[in-house]
């Protein structure tokens, strides 16, 4: 039974809630995470959140061998970091990708996952409820 | 509070557990069927599925005024099928569309799907719990 | 000259009037067939409609020596049925291929018609009077 | 209830009923429109042709506060003249995009309409009954 | 040493003999699976066809246990249909693919068969023989 | 110093003003121009446009020897007009292209500048202010 | 035996000698077309140039009836001009197309010829020897 | 009633049996002609092989009047020869293209047979078997 | 009226001056800034060079309420960086891109800008002049 | 002055005559040799065909600083021998590409020259005439 | 004669012998490194890594002046990162790209180098020797 | 320990030296082995060099139970010729691929190597230094 679940969130996310309301709601990351320790509370949140392709990347290698389940939105990156791809396939834990907006309904661009191959499944249009989704999935195991 | 629920699956979801068992699993769509109603008992849980596109056009049209979440697996139609597109573009329930597989980590021409801009959201790659969560989300609303 | 016509609709279009109004409109296409049928009191009108590409097939080749002259809006079927357009091709009458919405100011997919080369012309963006002009068409001959 | 129409051919509609009679037919533009004339005698019919993209559009930009209904035949400007796309989206009556041939049965690069997203609709291979039933929709309005 | 042969055709196959001599030939399918049974009296030949993708699939799942081997003319299937070829790859016994025609003499969509690669091989443009050969293939198995 | 300028508008931008406020605005270009001639009166300003891509060519040549600085908005030609970049690059004095509108906000085909590599750059999406910044850049030479 | 032929130059080529000397050498076209009456004194040639697609379309057509013998240039419009090939196909003597530079070691756009189709065959980058050439070929018929 | 067949390999096809068998098994070309010898003694097999695309054309056309069936697997070469594409179009005899693999099951760039239109039809897939059924075909004519 | 300016500069645009100064000229940004500010003595201008997606983002979050204008020059992110279009869509007051050479002039790859749709505008192909425009099209506002 | 001349001829071009009578004509090779050299008795003309790219560059290799002039058909080379392109390239003298049939008229892969860069221009859709145009041009040199 | 190399890895390479054996092998950069200064004990071996593009444009831009040369593998920024194109641009001590994969041998999008045009040369696949090979290469000069 | 080394030159490259100096350096192939030579004495050096595809085919067939190692410069058959590639695949010993020039920095058609998935490795860029290499590369073996 998982005990940790490490929640990353790449370039941009920080500003959810503060920009594009109409894609992206009006709650902000801090009082969703919130939501989801309250919701979840037998497995303990990590929270890290980076502007910074390399950050992510440093942030994984460090923590490699104690990641029990990693739930990414990578934002932007999703779309052409090969970098983050090929870290992210060094887990040996599950990885979720999870995206607020539904990529599907947005620029041609957002459709292509770079990321997605190096996960274990992707969950993308449900608002915060990805994270509570891509979570509940990782408590199934 | 929504009290029952369609799971709707495309062509050849009935063969899951009897072909290519390392992309799909073991478990037949019966047993996972029945796994749904055990977890999630405060819901009545309505399954179709066909092997034709033009039935389950059918179905969502005889039943669009009744449906109060849908779940589909569109199955291969995932990849071609406008008219399964324009079908749910006209149900007003959320829809949720999953798959078993990845579709990221599969050919090429799985990785995009036609139908997904008329769902709400879209989780692949969890196996049987792409079904669990995508009725975990209609719960939380 | 002509005594009967056959209008054939592909999937959805019996939501014609029920979905997306500001593509479609709001009649429904009872109401279409009928005040055609009132415009038009010297041919004989017969309306079939099918969400499934192998009924309108099957109807295409039991009645093919019957044809005097064909209207069809294959509906999402125009942008990938290959069987249609192979099924089109053996009727000796005129087709008319014709469409509710101007094909061209939508998705760029719905831009090709792979159907169209099966048919004399194509009338497309003038809503009801998109079948309209094609019955007129016909009696032109 | 409409008064006029004017009627609009791009280049070499001129030498219609003159060339590539396998394609276009053996009757002239100016027998043609004297049919329209006769079989619609409560419009008044304004023809006006030119070889040259430009005039066309200073003649839409000189008449554009007059146009009850336009019915336009780009020729093969239908298919690179961006310029004649914005002067026709200037227009706020009713432009109807017609050919002779069905574009669909020709050289792939003639199956893509420029400018047909400013035109309320296409009628596209009837020859010359492709005017006759543009200017029978502008009298159903 | 095998006993028993389906024969499966697509869509628009009933009406070979009937439509496009040129294309493919003027001898019908009763006709060449006749000629079949006199050539190949060893085997018990079942033929089936349908336009319906759907029915095509249900069959290959109703049968697929008892299947020793398969010829399929997909028809214009073959060059959209992923729901077919996922139908196909759960079938354990030898699949043949088979045309009448020459798909490399064709238009360019028709040079690409998505079906192929759940075949063991592919024959196409002999005509008839194109059935005759797969079965001969059959039975040096 | 530059003591002469001339501003060249291509097809449609004489309608300025007239079409399509929310992108163009509503200021017609004797406005903008006579605002420029406030704002510069140590030029003199000349204004030329034309529906035709001929005529602009013409005027190009003609005055070719006598230019200091051009400032040219090609409108729709910029897409498509070989011809217009053939002419430009002929010009010795420095060629300033503009645009109103943002093209990197509008349809895919309005992206890409035929014409951009015959000018020393370009100046896209202010508005009128679009000319005053190319004049502004005259000056500064 | 041909008597007269007729030399048709498009968009920039009166600027020959004038612009690009490293790609259009330093002779102009009077120099050249005065070096051709004197290399073929036994042909009238006419000359006729124009920076207007719509001048050289009317010019073909006007004199459609007398022409022995065609030979065009069409500079930029080569490449995308759909009209000028739609003019050319109607012309029934000979159209030799001719290009001063050799178009394959050039810019990419270049390398595609839209109006070659309508041509007995093309001669590309020989400089003024391409009208030479093309002329021999003429009096060879 | 046929009695000579010329087999023709491309390169490497000497090298069956020797290399990658698990795409081309373990059986070498000497032994597959005798089979194929002792299977239908009633044609004289003369069989060419050569790793010289040079080659191949000179042998098809110094016995271009001799030829009564021809099966050729041009190996490699099938996929961009299109010199050997024009020496087969010469051929007035009965040419069968044939694989020992399925080139759809392959590598994107082996599903493109370019010398496939000059063919009566292609044999994919079926090992040594593609070259017995070939023969057959060459004898049911 | 706007009294502070932000300009932002991406990768490598630290180096101008330094390297490529065909491209990019002689001067570097230190000069150019002190330049801007001796000639806009009216604004503040602050200045940012990152060589550091992230370190932008970042830069942009921080003082995302503190902006009254931005020019930006994102160096080669142009091309690539959607996050970086994520950040600018935050952004409230008016943000201009600038680039030093003209975009157009060079590589395939650097005439997309990934970026722009986020900018009002954008001023290409100045050299040093590029953010002296952007800067006086601020105190335009 | 040149003296010698040499034309070399690419794959099935010795089947001039032979074939395809449509395309390429009914005169053979030899009898167009013997033409020139009626027609050109002032230079020595040296004739080489083959079939083999490897043949060809050899031969242009071992003559390269011989060679005065080179009229060079590659027949099918021409679309993809970039060996054959490097080899051109080598040579000092004036390199003339023909072509008999148009290649503008033909398949799509027929309108790409691979090797037109290193000549010094083409040549194409003048039957015999082709070569005679190229030798005409050796000669104004 | 060179005197230092700077090698330069960028992301994830420090995960080298972590990952993926199969594709990187099972030393570590570190054991590497200490090979390479015992195989070259004559130059000195300066080694930096970093997962962020802009840490390592940092890194090129402050010792630019000091490189004698450059031994660097980008990682999966190979792939995208035109910033470390440009940056690697402005270096002028020979640059060597090497990777531990044969790129040719992997995933489509890791056959373009977007870096290798700035780079002297690409050593490509040969585990930790290409960073030997390119050490060697330096020391040739 | 190896004891003999294949060097295999493909089209063109027995012109090094001659040809195109500013790509390929003005040394000789024969001057480059011979510097092999001298500098790897402890291998014995074969060298091989054709403008024949079929003749390094059968060169590498003929030897391939004796080869070492290979060095292989295919020259232009390295971006079109998958019947080398073939051939490669069923050589056991390490193939290293190489190229005097860098194949990033030239057209774009030289970017993509068909041969390469077949080698162990590929040195691009070096000269004649991408043999030496190759060759150090085998002796760390």
């Amino acid at each position: 039974m998982i005990e940790t679940v490490h929640i990353i969130n790449g370039p941009n996310l920080n500003f959810t809630g503060k920009r594009e309301h109409q894609i992206y709601g009006t709650e902000n990351m801090e009082s969703i995470i919130k939501q989801l320790k309250t919701q979840f509370p037998m497995v303990q949140i990590h929270y890290f959140q980076s502007n910074h392709e390399g950050e992510i990347i440093d942030y994984l290698q460090e923590n490699y061998e104690h990641f029990q389940g990693i739930i990414i939105n990578p934002g932007a990156l999703t779309h052409y970091s090969i970098a983050l791809l090929d870290a992210l396939k060094s887990i040996n834990c599950p990885v979720i990708e999870v995206h607020l907006s539904n990529i599907y309904q947005r620029e041609d661009f957002r459709r292509i996952s770079v990321t997605a191959p190096a996960a274990k499944g992707v969950i993308t249009g449900f608002g915060k409820y990805s994270y509570f989704l891509a979570l509940q999935y990782l408590l199934y195991l």
